[in-house]
């Protein structure tokens, strides 16, 4: 009888018991030319946060990360990438094996159209620069033929239940985390967040709380529909 | 007869005392909307080593830094700045106070011409993004009317020597310090450097070392000539 009670609180305290997550976390970057890039003021710390509670949560977890300065959570498998095309390759060469991908990564939409092979010299008062669009690494996980579970970030600044629901439907995905970073209190280098969790005939808002505590939140939501 | 000696030593191990440095470092941050930035991979570490240096050397250091994850040398006075017209600007208000002048700063060249208040949307195939040049702060710093000593530095990928002479005449500086970051042992985010200095009429290479060492020869360099 003790057994079966600790196995029940067990598996309450570890929903995520045998299940493989594989999570992009950070921002991308875009080379220009050998020593200039466009990037995005993701810090990490939400992905970073979402794999240290998923690995306490029971899952096996595969974290892709961007360039940041976060040390790798105990028990996850770091794969460090800079552009989106790379943590494109390094998410598709990994996703047939796990069950549950969640795209925290802000990845660059655009990318500069050709990187200069040495270092643009200033001559011009004005310079145009071509971008192209990135791939889309959700939208890809998403229309895999083996997909996981497929959930999203969205970090909007106005409009954000609207822009949430679109993305949700447009690139097919199981969930999606809303965000507004026009708040200074939450977002890209805060400490703490308030999503908005929206799916397809649901929603839920998590309040506002440290990155940890929205992480545990948004994996306890995800574990139900899993 | 020992006094005599101890100062003479002194004076020779703090060849900057009463000199007060005014100096740059890091990168700046171009925006392009509120989470989206252009940068360049300048880690600021040769500008807080020669900081860190100048203050041992015995000069008063005011630090304008771009944002950068290093720790603010002991006794150094530092101001943290993002874009170049913001580095500009604390730099022009502390200029008539220093005799010395080292921009060490990876200066975006160019910034976005306009800042999108909101997120820009994606919704092209491909974008063009309109660049304007940013205000020259080394230029700008050797034309003021009481002008300190002014250094400057060229990370080159190419035609290091040339390129280097050149931008120490047109930007009517006394002294620059080239290196060659197409070299992966040397420059932005190595711990190591081989810098050439040029002036009118000389020129000295500091060989390779720990960018501490080139700090210090840098340093010693220019207060033979100030």
């Amino acid at each position: 009888e003790i057994t079966a009670l600790s196995l029940a609180a067990a598996s309450e305290e570890q929903p995520l018991a045998g299940t493989s997550l594989l999570l992009t976390a950070g921002p991308t970057r875009e080379a220009l030319d050998p020593v200039r890039y466009l990037s995005n003021h993701s810090s990490g710390k939400m992905g970073f946060a979402i794999a240290e509670q998923a690995q306490r949560l029971g899952a096996k977890v595969t974290l892709v990360a961007g360039p940041v300065s976060l040390p790798t959570p105990a028990g996850v498998t770091r794969i460090d990438v800079e552009s989106a095309q790379q943590m494109l390759d390094a998410v598709m060469a990994q996703v047939e094996e796990h069950q549950l991908f969640i795209g925290c990564a802000a990845v660059a939409d655009y990318r500069p159209i050709a990187v200069a092979d040495n270092k643009i010299k200033k001559s011009a008062e004005s310079m145009m620069v071509e971008m192209v669009r990135n791939p889309d690494i959700l939208a890809t996980v998403a229309a895999h033929s083996k997909r996981p579970f497929t959930v999203g970030f969205a970090a909007e600044t106005q409009d954000v239940a609207h822009y949430a629901m679109d993305k949700l439907k447009r690139k097919n995905l199981d969930m999606i985390a809303a965000n507004d970073v026009s708040k200074p209190e939450q977002g890209f280098n805060a400490d703490s967040n308030a999503l908005t969790l929206y799916w397809d005939g649901g929603s839920q808002a998590l309040g506002y709380s440290g990155k940890s505590d929205q992480a545990k939140q948004l994996l306890l939501a995800i574990a139900k529909r899993l």
